[in-house]
């Protein structure tokens, strides 16, 4: 880390500083510029609260060299991370997976018509949520129990492993029988619920929350892996910008950004990106494109009768068609 | 609501939707223009989820006429809600208070001496963080139970009625002797700590998001309304753009707009919004003058040894020196 | 468009409104809900105001049905725009091209040397900046009237259509031989310019604002249209939000969201957007997956000496590459 | 300027850098730490550009230590910049100006009557648009050459000095006997009419692009005075962000952090930032505690009769007191 010091910072300033530093271990660089003094800190500055050296007095600039974050950094790590979702299904490190699937869980059978339908379109992984977060307090808020109970089902049936959403670290005992488990994008920075997952060994699809940075995003991975779990899917879902023709922006340079700053695999969720059902194609196609490890999709199975017909879901059949492209579009950039 | 429907809406796909709506207890009235059709719902809409509707293919827009928040809402609820805060402190309504007080509560030695300062210059509650959210795992998290207990010394030593944040609902039983829990803005669509909060009877300072609305900001209070707990101060600390100059945007026309669209009091916190010192005393000028109903302050007791004397703190000199001009302030506008 | 009017407009307000409308020549329609009445404007309203409407105080919202664009509208133009670029290049329509070449052009060597290596890769409009827009007026702003006599050379050297920048309508005469002109991101609303390119007949490429949305695009390709200039090709370049990860955040749900709008083709700039070149790949063959018209690439010739190596330029031989693939990822999509 | 290199730049990447630096008349200063290698410039670096650099390969990040403005920066010019707005009206260092009129010029009654009124009101500078920038081709885009007279006009009557914004660099023989040319905010960085106005000698009142820093607002204040034309006034006027709740998001933080930069004065238009009228006095006193220098309002004159009246204009009675409040503001902080 390079601590650049202002041209009118004091000598006691400076000391303080130096001492401060002295006491966390770091050894410390000095070098003094015409317009500038700079302070190099050699060592574990991960525990260094840039930000706050940021706002001192005394202090220009604040430059890290190290990324603050560790086991979630690709350069103590240069391999990709493939991760076992379970049931033989790894995703990472060219293992590319289509994870589909309704947006909530409504009854057995169509969360079992569901999975059938995309397990043959090509998915390998079925996401269904129990636990829905909604803005509004008086919004259907999922089925609980009985929703992980039917995400179960239809993995019996079907033999995919399932995905599902947790909202509290108090739900946790709920999902000992769930394959992966995500976190939504509005608990990104749910820091509790993020060390709890650090304490149990069971993959973990994180979102990126809506206003939060890359590295911010992955510093909530470093959350995760930090307690001792080391098996994290990144998700970009979109974030929120001025415009407002699509629901958010999906920002798809996140992928080989990620790729470069860290080993854990990234998937993209063009549903809830986009938000609309018409988007979901071009932007899955453009995911893959630039090199995700894997989609999130959500398809709902009864279109005619459904009242979401025209919203973020895909029929199976639009699915199925999404897929195929996919995979082409996939073969062309791992030829 | 109102639901624009498109030009070329077939007529199976409006007539699933009056289902829909009419499984929901509304009453519709439909009237044909020349561009397009238009339903309207009548009844109570609070549960329709607008963004869904939105994305229907036979929609083209959907607009509220009936705000999605009812408790929360002015139109329901007229008078300026005033929040008692214990100790006869009051809050909104009129009645004005500056909340002031370290970041992280760090000793006994310095809670006290911070809260004795801070009265005196014109503060009526205390902050300080026992339980704090840090971006990365490697920083200090604050003093928890421990934390909380020295705040109880200084309110014991000062009679101030003390604020702090909580991070999970599980922490809930260590909060009971708080008086003001505080929501942090990473938390504000927390939805399960919402719903506990809304449980308790106790006043909650819920701060927005980075990246949240106002309108969303009015739905998190909702979800602790609708749980029966009304004292809710809702707190404005800066949103996320793409300016770098300060370390978020302090959207100081939230005060006015929240005053027109609730009646529940709103406070500005310069010092998260700012992240530098120099600016929290124009920030806080600024928000007394667009008619905040209180500040909160970040205020560090021994600057001469104490690492942050230059970051987002003022000194109990400094503060009382803004104190006295935001009151003066205050004077002009109530006049 | 129809104006919801609020719960307690006034009578003389409304009648104010009502008579403004008709003094504009529309047919008003009103509908009395329970909760608000409608107004709905029958007749060409792209002349109203819909942001002074919305403000008016009776006015609770404004809803266009009809874009405020018709032109530009895909409603009233169904079928593809094709551009002719000259030279026989078309763009638009099932007709995918690259534009490719240098940031700014600097001599005849280096021009010509660039032009001939992109078109070997297969590029068939060749770019280049005589007139930089640079943020700092101390910067080097291009070679001016030299720069384009130097792309002049190299379009005879390579039978290559030239693409080049204009800042000012009174650099318009120097522009008379170039094949198509830009407009930069910085004078998307420069409207006194816009107006002036809609007098002449050239195809217009024009890059959308950093900061606008969408709408705001079409409505700026409008203003050309209306002058009489059809011939418009839009072009994405990024937008500035809150992630400083990449310059700026591609926006390529704009690619499909354009289609659906309008009838112009659409091209994506992915080096400008990313500022990387090790970004510009899978940008590049992420856009061509979803859908856009073509591609701008920056192309530098010697990067053994250039300065700019590393900086967000391709090599001939890595664009060449990216031709590739970007051929391939193009065949899948329209299979 | 600090150029922090990568531990992985080659040393012939390293050469070269040198050798560019060199040859623009710097001088560098090397020093090598364990993580990376700085390479300190000493010199004139206002023509360096720092994004080109950042973004080379053996470059980690570029910092600035000195500012990229010279003219503009306070540094270079500590004392207050006191601009001469004619008829002995001045702005800045502690003189501060209402600035006020209507959004357009629309007839000789008119605007002699609002300039009367605000004068009375306490307004020293009528402002008011001949040229209108306008999203669409098909609204009324002022009254041009009649507008600029009717202002004359309305100054002669008043004595009030003028302000009124300019769209092309080819009107300024138009603008010759205004007193202070308006820069809107989608021109901020059109670079060929910041050129010209920096040949001229007449203040110019600058706004704040949409998507623009106050970094690059500065940039754009310093193309004016590099022509030799010091006399700037900047303006804010709201940034746009994702919040709808109001047309723009007002950035005052910029009042205290452009004082600290810049000698030139900061005007708040709290008109445009708010777009609806109930705003305006909140956000004006909120401007005026925070230190602006002078106030720039919106002002109707007839509003039972215009359209306008509920729109982001003031009534002149609503204006009087406004301006009486902000007077009484404004007494509190330079007490």
């Amino acid at each position: 880390m390079i601590v650049i010091l202002k041209h009118e910072a004091r000598q006691e300033q400076i000391d303080r500083l130096r001492e401060f530093f002295a006491k966390m271990g770091l050894g410390i660089h000095m070098s003094e510029g015409e317009n500038a003094t700079i302070m190099g800190l050699i060592g574990d500055t991960s525990r260094v609260d840039a930000d706050l050296i940021a706002t001192l007095d005394a202090v220009d600039a604040v430059r890290r060299i190290q990324e603050p974050y560790k086991q979630a950094n690709r350069k103590f790590h240069p391999d990709d991370s493939v991760i076992d979702c379970g049931a033989g299904v790894k995703l990472g490190g060219g293992a590319f997976q289509l994870i589909a699937g309704p947006c909530s869980v409504e009854s057995e059978e169509q969360i079992v018509a569901v999975a059938k339908a995309v397990k043959a379109a090509g998915a390998s992984l079925l996401r269904g949520g129990a636990f829905k977060p909604r803005t509004s307090p008086y919004a259907f808020q999922g089925l609980h129990e009985e929703g992980l109970r039917l995400l179960k089902v239809a993995r019996q049936e079907t033999g995919m492993p399932i995905v599902t959403e947790i909202m509290d670290a108090a739900h946790l005992p709920l999902f000992e029988d769930v394959d992966v488990i995500q976190v939504g994008a509005r608990n990104m920075q749910n820091f509790e619920l993020l060390k709890e997952l650090g304490h149990i060994r069971k993959p973990i699809l994180l979102k990126r929350g809506l206003a939060n940075t890359i590295s911010e995003l992955l510093m909530s991975a470093e959350y995760i892996m930090a307690g001792g779990n080391e098996d994290i899917i990144l998700c970009e879902r979109g974030i929120r910008t001025f415009e407002t023709a699509t629901r958010n922006t999906l920002d798809l340079a996140a992928v080989p950004v990620l790729h470069e700053k860290t080993h854990l695999p990234v998937v993209i969720d063009p549903s809830h990106a986009t938000g609309v059902n018409r988007l979901v194609r071009p932007m899955a196609l453009a995911a893959a494109a630039c090199g995700a490890d894997g989609l999130m999709i959500e398809v709902h199975n009864d279109p005619k009768h459904a009242l979401c017909d025209g919203a973020q879901s895909l029929t199976p059949e639009e699915f199925a068609e999404v897929a195929k492209q996919v995979l082409a579009v996939r073969a062309v950039i791992t030829a």
